[in-house]
C-alpha cells in the first residue's frame, strides 16, 4: 500500500479498464480508485448536459475519497466535461483526448489524420478542433456499434470485421488513426487489418497513461498498489463484462447512483 | 383509474415497451406497472443463474405492489426463469415464448420455422425445444448485435441492413420467423426486406398481448388506465433510450437495485 494518495479513474463502464491497465504498467506502486458508471452506460448517445452532470458527480465522489488526481478514461466525458472538471477540481484532471491528439501530431508524416469514436465524441468536434488547430487535415468517423461489439465479446468476430469495413474501408488517405474511445483497443487488430499497415493506430489508453505517468511519482515504496472499484450498476454483471477486457482485480463495491 | 389490480410487466430495459404498447391496445382500461432493469441491462449475455435471480427479485417487487398478473416481457428472462416464477407466484405469470411458439404453429404451412434472439435466449434452447415438440423443423440464429442496434437508434440504418443480411441471408427454407426478442419489432422492416415476402414474421410482443388480453378482463370502467415505471438505472437515460420505442407516458421512479 502506497502512502501517496490514490489516483481516481472513471468511465461509463468497462472501456476505461484499458486505461487503468496501461496506468498500472506505468505506475505499478500506486493505488487506484476505478469508478464504473455501469448504471448509466453508454454515455455515447446521451445529451452533453447529462454527461457533464454525470462526470461532475463522479469527480466529486472521487475527490471525497481523497484522490490525488483524476483520469477521465472516457472520450465522451472528456469531450463534454473536461474544462469544467479541471477548473473546479483542486487536483490535476486528465482526459484522454489531449494525449491522443499530441500522439497523432508526433506520429503523422503526411499531416492527414483520422479519428473514430462514439457519435457523442465525434459530434462534439473535440478531436477535430484540436487536430485542426495544429494544422492537420482530419477525417472523423463515428462508429456507434463498436462499443457494443466489444462489450458483447465480439471483438474478434466476423461481425466486427463487417462493421469495421463498413465504417473504415472508404477512408481517405491518412497515415494515422486515433482510436477515440477507450473500448477500441480491443478492436485494434481488426481495425489494423481493414486499414492496412500504412496507417498507424494511436490508442488513447496507452498515450494517456504515458502523460499521467510522466506527471506523477510512480510510488514511494516497493509494494504493488491496490485497486478499488466502485460500480453503479450490478456488481456481478460488471465482473462478467469486465472479463472481456481484464484487469479487474481488487475490491469492488456497489454504489447508489443517486448519492452522486 | 381502474379498480382492478395493475398488471406488472418487466424487462431488462426498453425492449419490453413493445409488449407494454401492445398490451395497452388490448387492455386500454387497465393499469400497468412497468419495471425496466436498466442498471443490469442487457440480460442476453449474462449467466442463466444471474438472470433467474434478477427475475425472481423483480417479480417479488411487483407482487409487493399488488399486481394481478406478471408479464415477463423479455425472452432471455422467460427462457431462464419462467417455470420457477410461475410456480411461486400467487398470480398468473406469462412469458413471451409460449405465445410466440403457438403463433408460429398456427402460421406455418411448411412446418419449417426460424427463430432469432439474443445468444442467451437461443443457447437456452427454449424456443427450439417447444417448436420441435410440436413436430416443427427449426432454424435458430443468435443475433447478438440487434439489441444494441435498436438501442442506438440505428434500426433503419445501413448498419442494421448489413447485420440483418449477415445473420439472416443464409437462412434455410422457412416460411415463418419468430422475432424472439422484444427489441426486434423495431427491426421488422429490415428483417422482412432481407427475408423476402415469403416469410411471415411473428412478433412476440403482439402475440403475447393477445394471450394476456384474452385471459384478463379489459377493465371495469370506461377510463384509460395509468402506467407507472420503475427504473433501476438512470431515469433520464431511460427516457432518452425509451424515445426510440415510445410508449413512455406515465409516472417514472428510480429504484435502488439492491433493494430487490
Amino acid at each position: 500500500m502506497s502512502t501517496l494518495r490514490p489516483i481516481g479513474v472513471f468511465d461509463s463502464g468497462v472501456g476505461g479498464l484499458t486505461v487503468l491497465k496501461a496506468l498500472r504498467r506505468k505506475l505499478p506502486g500506486r493505488d487506484f480508485l476505478y469508478f464504473a458508471d455501469t448504471a448509466r452506460v453508454p454515455y455515447g448517445r446521451k445529451p452533453r448536459e447529462m454527461v457533464q452532470a454525470f462526470a461532475a458527480g463522479i469527480t466529486n465522489f472521487l475527490l471525497q475519497h481523497d484522490v490525488g488526481g483524476v483520469v477521465v478514461a472516457c472520450n465522451t466525458a472528456s469531450a463534454a466535461a473536461l474544462p469544467q472538471l479541471a477548473e473546479r477540481a483542486p487536483v490535476p484532471v486528465w482526459g484522454v483526448i489531449e494525449p491522443g491528439v499530441e500522439a497523432a501530431r508526433r506520429v503523422t508524416r503526411s499531416g492527414r489524420v483520422g479519428v473514430i469514436g462514439t457519435p457523442g465524441a465525434i459530434q462534439s468536434g473535440a478531436y477535430q478542433k484540436r487536430l485542426e488547430a495544429l494544422g492537420l487535415q482530419v477525417w472523423a468517423q463515428p462508429c456507434p456499434l463498436f462499443v457494443s461489439i466489444v462489450e458483447e465479446g465480439l471483438s474478434q468476430s466476423y461481425e466486427a470485421e463487417l462493421m469495421a469495413r463498413h465504417y473504415l474501408a472508404a477512408h481517405p488517405a491518412i497515415d494515422t488513426l486515433i482510436l477515440g474511445c477507450t473500448h477500441y483497443p480491443m478492436l485494434a487488430p481488426v481495425i489494423q487489418r481493414v486499414l492496412g499497415s500504412g496507417v498507424t493506430l494511436v490508442e488513447s489508453a496507452q498515450v494517456t497513461a504515458e502523460v499521467v505517468g510522466a506527471a506523477l511519482p510512480a510510488s514511494n515504496g516497493g509494494m504493488a498498489g491496490n485497486i478499488r472499484h466502485f460500480v453503479t450498476g450490478d456488481l456481478l454483471a460488471y465482473q462478467h463484462t469486465a472479463q472481456v477486457i481484464g484487469g479487474v482485480d481488487g475490491e469492488m463495491e456497489w454504489l447508489d447512483v443517486t448519492r452522486l
